[in-house]
This record gives C-alpha cells, structure tokens and sequence, in this order.
C-alpha cells in the first residue's frame, strides 16, 4: 500500500492486552501506516493454544506456539505473555538480533531491566515498557525524555487499582475492609490470589521501575520497603476523614540524603495519608496516578487508568509506533502534524449542554411558554429550578421586593447541537414570559 | 570531558527561560552529558541588548547580536525569543542547516507550526515545542509519540494559569471578578495589558496547537472559537457552586461529525461548567492540565505547571536532551537507566511524619510521659487530638462504659527520620501510660 515498507511485527502473548494490539494492528493498519511511514504487518501470534478463545477475533492463521521462530524474523518484537521466563529469553533473543522490544511485563522488567535495557544498548535496538507502569499513562515516557533535562526528587504513584478501589470506597462509602475487599472481587478488581495486590508486591514492581527511571540508577525490588494495606481499619480512615486526609497506597521513590552524609534513592510502598487538597487525593476507584516532583518542572500529575486490556494495548501501541518510526526515520519523530487534513467544523456544529440563568414574569404560563420553545427547537431540558436569588434574600431581610413580579430560574439542558442552543438563547432573549436572560454558560466533561 | 563529542547549542534570547536553560547548561554540564552521550556546548547567546539585566549570571562572553551567525555554526538551536519574526526566519535558517531546533513560543508554532514541521521534516531535522503549551507538563510528546497508536477523541484543557487563578479565586474565596483581577495583577500573574489572557487569545493558541498534535491536522487559529472569562460573574460561580460544578476556562479540540455527515474537528475556548468531581476541578490557583480522552486509553490528564522561567526551562530540556540523543544514537531512547549506581537507603533514612493513634490510661500525667517519650527520641509533635472514639459514643447513647479509665489520643508528628518515628512508636508501646498503639501511619506529599 502506497509504496511503504513492510516492518514484521511478532506478538508473544494473546491475552486480553495482546488481542487488543492485534486487533488495532489489523483494523487500522491505513491510520498506523499514515502516521508511521511504514506498514506493521503482524508476521505471527506465539500462544501455547492454538484453540483457546480470544478477546477479539483474530485470523487462524497468525497463531503459531513456536514463539522462537516467531522472534527470528522479526523487526519489532511485542511481548505480552507476562512472568519471567520464557519471556526473558525470548526478548534478549530478540534484542541479540537487533529487533526493538515492547513489553508491558512489569515483573520482567522490575527483575531484568537493567539486564535487558544493557543487551538492548549494546545492539542500538530500543526496548520499551511504557505499559509495565500505571497501564495506559504516559509515565516512563515522559519521566525518561520530557524530564530528561530535569532533576527529579520524588515521584509518589498510586500505582494499584485494585487497592486504590478498596480504599476509596472505605473512605467515601464508609464500606469496611472487608466489605471493600468483597466489591471489589465481585468486580473482578482482585485476582483469586489478592496478595499481590494487598500486601504490595505489585506497587513494589512498579516502585523498583519508577526509581530506576526517574533517578537513573538500579534499584532492585528486593531493595523496596513495602507495606500492603490489610492492616488499614476503617477507624483509621475515619480519624484521616476527620482530621482532613484520604489513605492511599503509595508507592514512593525518593533522592535522598542518609544520616552520615550518603547521597542514596529510597523506594518504598506503604499506605500514608495525603492531604485531601493534593492532587493525588482526587484519584478515586480504580484509576492510578504518578505525583512528580523535579527541580525545575515543579509538581507534575499524570492521571488515568491503570489497567484493562485495550487501556494498556493504547500504551502499548505507543511503544510500537516509536519504535516503528524509528526505524523509518531513524529518531523519535511523527511525521508532520498536518497529514489527516480534517475540515474544522464552525462552534454551531459542536454538541454540549447550557445551563441558562433566565428572570422571568412571576405568572401562570410562563414555564409552559419557555418549554415551548425548548421544544421548537429540539432542545430538550434537564432540569429547571427556580435559584436563591440576591434579592429573594432581601425579601426574607424585610427589605421592599423591587421587581416582586419576577422570578429566576435555571435552566440545563441535555446535550444539543450549539446552533440549537444558540437559537434556543435567541428565543428565550425574544420571548415576552422572559424579562432578561442573566446568563449562559456551557456544560462541558461529560462523556 | 570523557572523549564525549561536543553539540553546539545556540540559544537565541535569554529572558526569565533563556537564563535558566543557559544557566543549567553551564552548571549540569556533566550530568547532562552522562545522560545524552554527548557534551552540550552554548556556543553563544543571541541577544538584543548585551548589557541587560539576567534572571542568572552568564559568563559576558557568550551573548551576541548576530543571531544568524549564531545559528549557522549550530547542532540545536533552543529559540526563546517569543513573537512571530525574526523567531520564524531564524528557525527556518536552522532547520535549512539541517539543525534541530526547540521552542517554547506558542504564537509561532500556533501561527506556523505546519510550515515549520514541513521545513524540519524535509531535511529530517527535528522540531520540538513541548514548552510552547502547558509550561512544564509533558503533554505534546504523549499526545505525537505515547497515543500514537490510539485514537484522540477529545481533549479538555485548563492551559492559562492567569484566568484559572482567577476563576478559582472567584469559586474558593468568593471574590468577585474585579477583586480577582486585582488580586491576580498584585500577584504578576497578569500581563499590563491582559486581554491576551483574560479575552482568550492565548487558550486559543494552545487550542491550536493541541488540536493539530490530537488529530494530525492543520487547525489555523483563526478557525478557534473564543469566548473570554470577562463576561463571568460572581453570581454565576455562586449558582454553578450551587449545582455541583466549578466553571473553568477551557480550550477544547474535538473530533466531530457535522450535521450534514462530515467528519472534523472542532477547536474552541470558552469558560465552562464542569463537575466537581471532574479532575479539571481539582486544578487550583495558577496550575494548568490538559484532560484527553482515546478510544483505547481512555481518560487521561497531566497536570502541573503552566508557567514560570524554571518550569519552562525544564520542558526545554527535556526537548533538548531528546534531540542532542538523536544526534548520539539516532533515536530517542535514554542511555540504559542504571548509570548512576546510587546507594539504595534502608526505610530508616527515610524523612517522613507518623500519625499515631494510642488508647491510654484517663489520668493526670499521661500527656507529659508521652511527650517525653517523643521528645527522647527527638521527635515533635505537631498536634494531638481526643479522638471521638466509637466508645465515646457508646457513652452518650446512655450505654455503660466498658473501660472508663481509657481515652484515645491521635498524635501527629512533625518530619522526622523514620527510624526515629519507629522507636518512638516502640517506646510508646512499652510504656504504662499506653494501653494500646491503635494505629501507626505515615503523611506523605507534603514539601
């Protein structure tokens, strides 16, 4: 298609994240293409059964269980089976003979990185792991290249989902641990197992990745202080609601000073209470978040979520296409912005919502007149209620009402084209049953 | 240095970012250079006015009028000299040379972003302009190389500091919308003339610069429709406040369908409501965040700040670094993470504070045993606290007291070294004022 060369793309691992890459592989390959400058053909799925079901259907064809072969042919190389061996061995495999490597395998790499990251420089081949931290959140990204320049002192990651959830429903649901913890099984936020979840062995994975990233050195998981969060009571929450902070399990890597002078790094998970006015306080149910703090740059926040397979196939794909250009351009770069050439549409044809501010004759018939016009012009209301206005509290001071034959009322309005609420706006502005339309404003964040 | 290769740098304008860039240059030398492979070299510092004030001290010899020599010996030219010309010409002649060239100024790349993209592209040059939008937060290299792979469907930004200051002085304090334009002119936060921040025309650009980034597409800023906070009252936060929702100014770029099936893009800048619990909410004072929302990953935000010669500069490194690697291994990646080898501190080392919640003996002298206990183990406290215990309320439905003699004491304490903390907890545990440590747990994200 169109002149581009082909690069051979080999995926190991056809879970509910490699079905994902798979998919969007094939599905937008034009789009991918475009914005690479190449063409990824998906050369084989290594899976150890050819016969168990997938999260999206996939071509027989592409699955093979001899998942070396696969690695030979390959320029990039995407490993998602998860564990450490074979996936080791498959990606230095890879490495030696010069493919690029994602991995979204965050035990792989907070066991082997430096080993993996040493035979990925020694060939020039790039490895990338964008996905092994905080799912679909750009974190290793930015931490290795927009802060590259930078001094970081601190990164604090609500790292955990499924403990995130557990205590954010004791904190704002006052549910018990237990209660918490039977939720969020039934959603499916635990595994069978939930100790690497609870105790933080999964937070001390992405702690050990996080300190070796942000401060350029090994840090090994054994190396990570680490408490889970079974011993937090919903007491403990309780005195924190009350005396203004929100529990959450952290996981902390720190440049730091010892006692007797040592310039050292600390990574550590433990539940610790934060202010509720700090950023990290707002990241509720299953979403995690990583708080950096560098000299320069200041306090950073990168929100969103943590897991799910078509969240973490986004970060993944990211890697992919970095990689991908990298052997068409030899650098980072994405082809100029400009290629998709989309018209951009006036402000009429926007969807939102209003909520207007309308003072209104105090009479029979005026609700009916407004709906009317709501309805003429296909917009429809959310809800109306008559708002606490400055001089409805000078009436109930004693004060003389000036105008006591109007009244103010807000108006939202479900989601509507913008040409429709404009000449809803007009309408209302025009209509005999409104004396002034106060104000205007849009509703936007909704999904 | 090392036998490392030397880049010249040039850097054109040196105001509050300039000096930091130049100034971290000269001090982090060798840091930077372990990080990229190379040794980056100020080749000179082109300058209007030799004989102005610096934000840093800079050595004399470096500063030049002759920006276009200064550029033509260049490897990266980092161009701060904000407005359209002689900014535009100068980068096109860098990018002619086959130099990479970094920016932060948002009016250019706003104006001609695809001009120059084209130009840089043409020669396989690179063109960076992380600072160009949100100051400090990372956001043009998530949205062009992260979600490369995914699909862009929206993207809400809060990306002037100066008008969500004063939007959010009007929605916590109450202020009306002249005693927060004052408070934020007192503060600098304004410009003398603020109608570029207050009318829109800066979220504009932003606007433009994003949409073209989430779409890869060409937005002119022209096409941007803009609606400033001028027309924001105080009633309309108190009756949003009311409703559940902080009003914001955001600038928004969408991915659209038209009435008539025509597939595009909006882009546009308007105060809007937005739910309280929305993360937008969340984002105080002075900060800036950019809200995206894809197909496969879902919502994400970043978060940080906006602006300020430091945190500015820190985006600019980043973008220089990244393009000073290219010049080293032809890609972007980051030399293996583990250069540094830096001591990894026990949790011991660790500066932190406990919240420590004790039952104790009901008697006269108790307070005074623990505060020597803390004070023993160089320990302060920053409050304590009765907690209402669930006994307590035992007590006041009329129930009898199990333990009258005992009463529950919540202890904050100020930093200290964790080890400290520990044996403070230890000693307190052992102590006959202390029937029981209910609960031990650490604050952490204060500064």
């Amino acid at each position: 298609m169109n002149g581009y060369r082909d690069l051979r793309v080999a995926l190991l691992g056809c879970g509910s994240v490699g079905a994902q890459v798979a998919r969007i592989i094939l599905e937008h390959g034009d789009e991918l293409a475009a914005r690479i400058g190449a063409k990824l053909t998906l050369s084989g799925i290594a899976v150890r059964d050819l016969d168990a079901p997938r999260d999206a259907p996939l071509p027989r064809e592409l699955f093979t269980t001899d998942a070396e072969q696969l690695v030979l042919g390959a320029d990039i190389v995407v490993e998602l089976m998860g564990g450490v061996e074979p996936a080791r061995s498959l990606i230095l495999r890879a490495l030696e003979g010069g493919a690029d490597v994602v991995t979204a395998n965050k035990a792989l790499i907070a066991a082997h990185g430096p080993e993996l990251a040493d035979a990925a420089e020694q060939v020039g081949a790039q490895l990338s792991y964008e996905a092994a931290v905080a799912g679909a959140i750009p974190i290793i990204r930015p931490l290795r290249e927009s802060l590259a320049g930078d001094h970081i002192t601190r990164v604090l990651g609500i790292v955990n989902g499924s403990t995130n959830y557990i205590l954010d429903r004791m904190d704002r649901f006052g549910d018990s641990a237990e209660d918490a913890m039977r939720v969020a099984s039934e959603l499916g936020y635990l595994e069978a197992d939930p100790t690497l979840d609870v105790e933080g062995y999964d937070a001390a994975q992405k702690a050990t990745i996080l300190a070796s990233i942000a401060f350029h050195t090994e840090v090994p998981v054994d190396a990570v202080y680490r408490e889970g969060i079974t011993k937090v009571t919903a007491e403990q929450i309780e005195a924190a609601k009350h005396a203004g902070y929100v529990i959450k399990l952290l996981a902390i890597a720190e440049r730091l000073t010892a006692s007797d002078g040592t310039d050292g790094v600390s990574a550590r998970v433990y539940p610790a209470l934060i202010r509720r006015e700090h950023p990290l306080a707002a990241v509720h149910g299953g979403k995690n978040a990583v708080f950096v703090e560098a000299d320069a740059a200041g306090e950073l926040m990168f929100y969103g979520a943590g897991a799910g397979g078509s969240e973490t196939a986004s970060a993944v794909l990211g890697d992919l296409v970095s990689a991908a250009r990298r052997h068409v351009v030899g650098g980072p770069g994405i082809p100029g912005s400009a290629h998709a050439a989309l018209p951009i549409l006036p402000v009429g044809e926007v969807s939102t919502s209003y909520q207007v501010m309308l003072e209104v004759r105090d009479q029979p018939g005026v609700l009916a007149t407004i709906a009317g016009i709501l309805s003429e012009h296909g917009v429809s209301a959310a809800n109306v209620e008559q708002s606490v206005s400055t001089r409805g509290d000078d009436v109930a001071a004693g004060a003389p009402p000036e105008e006591p034959e109007t009244a103010t009322l807000v108006i939202g309005t479900h989601t509507a084209r913008e040409a429709d609420l404009a000449a809803t706006v007009e309408a209302l502005r025009e209509s005999d049953a409104v004396t002034a339309v106060v104000s205007v404003i849009r509703l936007e964040g909704n999904s």
